[in-house]
């Protein structure tokens, strides 16, 4: 009934978005289907102008608007501070907390054996380019507690050493909500290992 | 950072999709940056086709490219039943196992009270003129087994009986790969009192 319509070509596009399969790609197809037309033209236009004047940081690689980016150009973040993390969307999560007042460096990745990713992928030159030019008093590696981001951690940590500047990575422990009994076992380590006084 | 920014008017439009929270958004847009500009185009082109050429079939009221869908034109199908559905991609889900080979009529919906849906805003009376204008024999319901669901089948039931055609309705007992101690009593309740000789 679909096949090859305008329906399935919108189908197979919301496909290639990440983590979303047919069933929920029908139901998005489906619910744009009974919107006015004004409304879809919204999402046109909003495609439309996704990349034109964005651009990348010349400081720390995020997305932006300008040559430099809005956290880069502030005046009142402590440039002796840079957050290292993989993925624009990263910094996102981070700035939602705000606590954190230095600025970041986006890896634009992270080393993937399987995926054939090294670091001369990633943005770890300028990162390491960055530190000598700049006082920087503090890396924080906000990487992925997943195998890529622990070896990211490593290879960075190993690398900026020389440079003798203190090195940090986020906390490990139990995230907020979790139980226990059904943390696993490199988790409850961690949060043992890194146990604080109350 | 990225408020009022192309990035955030996608992240917006996205958000409008059925399930999908600012989360998922973002991972969305940050996904389709990374992308050329050529695979964005080709997303704008199927958003633009995609009501062009889409009418509503005359008899079912499915979606179609044409003023009688596929389905209602196929001489192969029993035009003798007719499977009631909520919506279009319910038809979609039925027509994979394709076990079957009646035709369809969508009744845009389901009387729901807390959303102030009335049985006079579903094609209803559609549905009682089609019965009456041709040679029907059996009516399938196949609406979700919810709340608005098993109300708009009795609705139906009631309306439907004076015609004097077989009505019935899918199945309820337990889902495949469900366990029974996990199961809830309506569920078990139903599975039971519908149980089959093997």
């Amino acid at each position: 009934m679909i096949s090859s319509s305008p329906i399935q070509n919108l189908i197979d596009q919301f496909n290639k978005l990440p983590g979303i399969g047919q069933k929920t790609s029908e139901r998005f197809v489906f619910s744009l289907l009974k919107k006015p037309q004004a409304e879809i033209n919204q999402f046109i236009q909003a495609l439309n102008n996704l990349k034109e004047g964005i651009k990348i940081c010349s400081d720390c690689h995020n997305f932006s608007a300008k040559s430099l980016c809005e956290i880069c150009a502030d005046k009142t973040r402590d440039q002796s501070v840079i957050c290292v993390v993989a993925e624009s969307v990263d910094i996102i999560a981070l700035e939602k907390v705000s606590e954190y007042h230095g600025v970041y460096h986006v890896l634009q990745g992270l080393i993937n054996q399987i995926e054939e990713v090294g670091p001369e992928k990633l943005k770890i030159k300028e990162l390491i380019n960055r530190i000598k030019k700049n006082k920087v008093e503090e890396i924080i590696l906000a990487l992925n507690a997943t195998m890529p981001g622990e070896t990211t951690a490593l290879y960075l940590a190993r690398e900026l050493k020389p440079l003798g500047i203190k090195i940090t990575r986020l906390a490990r422990g139990l995230p907020m909500g979790s139980d226990i009994e059904y943390a696993d076992e490199i988790t409850l380590s961690s949060a043992l290992s890194g146990r604080r006084e109350i």
